[in-house]
């Protein structure tokens, strides 16, 4: 009685990092790039000149959560802020939580599929990026 | 001088789940259901379809954390927050430590006797289903 | 071009503990029961009377090891001793790696569909209940 | 008086991993393939179709072994076998050091300018694929 899960492939992953890269270069700053897959596993990562040591995992495992909450991060943020309802859950799932703008979730027919992850920039930078590497989806 | 445990037991725990599945149903929002017993350690959990894959850690640590301190997650997050008496503790116990609602104790005779913990929808909703599942020991 | 994924759901971990738990009292030794899914995450859980409480941890894990690495995880043990060729794999993925008896992949039409892990015996009564509740799928 | 420090970049990683997807796609095992620079950070990362999902963590820090003691960790794994010189090695650095085949410092001019790691396979197999990436530089 099993069912099906839709995901996302390499060759999309691919594609997505090539449009968020294409981005990054128009607003001159360099990103770290993840692509998951729907189960949230690593699909595909490029670091780009310059972009910064730590952000590799930070990119990584924004699209991590923005899969295994099926939310996109910047939004994840606002709820998790001190005071609000979810604040603290940075520090479950081994710390992979990550609450801040660049993940993005990536959807087909309404099911999320996979999720991309940006970290190399402002908030508001991360985000522009991510925006374009899943609309390449 | 040794003395006895009150703890739930399997039974127990699959009867909660029972229960806070259904209320899970009734609210049209899939969860992630664990019952711990008077130890804090696992004794049954179900991840319900479309559930947050994020929430299978935050789920089981919610419960933990709830008999951990014999107080729901709810009340520890009041205390916990940016400049409350507890802020800080939800990165004690290797991050096991969980300060947002849906995690409750469950007591009989006055005694914490295990915990469910319920992740996977708003705080409003986590704490509806896991009092369902508690009103069913 | 995202492409789908067979993947155990909850009603079927539920035969398989089933099956897995009536195993175990056949043999009369309590275990821990875990089932995940085509990506790893557990779908369902159950701690018999009496099992060990240090195995809900390695249920879980023997589970995950299996679908990670489509293997049982008796076999893995074979190729990770001391002098073999995947020595020192139980350290990588955070730990998570269990390279004893008692994990075992589900397979529908040749593909991987998810995993059992038990634990709370022998590595051999590990490997009985977990053939066990495979079967049950 | 600072220095310079030579290192892969992320065309140099583009290549690598082409050129090892290819031997992959040759011997007919899917592959995780990751490349790390000079400083032992991820440059780049892709994950064939049905490689195994635990190999996402493992050839990211097999290239990061290779690069961090200068060494195949074919080699690091001959040493570090029980009762050889280091024996333990595998438990330090939070779990990053990975004693099996498969990673492969990358040299330029006699210097460590990075590495690949390769997991999916026998230890031969990874092993077979990661000279062919490292060839690509």
């Amino acid at each position: 009685m099993s069912t099906t899960l839709k995901t996302l492939q390499l060759p999309d992953a691919r594609r997505m990092i090539q449009a968020a890269t294409q981005k990054a270069v128009d607003i001159k700053q360099p990103m770290n790039i993840a692509v998951v897959d729907a189960s949230g596993y690593l699909l595909a990562f490029e670091r780009m000149e310059n972009a910064w040591l730590g952000s590799v995992d930070i990119a990584i495992n924004k699209a991590w959560t923005s899969r295994a909450f099926d939310i996109q991060t910047a939004h994840l943020a606002e709820f998790s802020q001190s005071g609000n309802q979810f604040f603290g859950i940075h520090t479950t799932n081994h710390g992979r939580v990550t609450i801040f703008a660049g993940g993005m979730p990536v959807l087909q027919d309404g099911v999320v599929v996979g999720a991309i992850g940006i970290s190399g920039g402002t908030g508001e930078q991360d985000q522009t990026v991510a925006k374009a590497g899943a609309s390449a989806f």
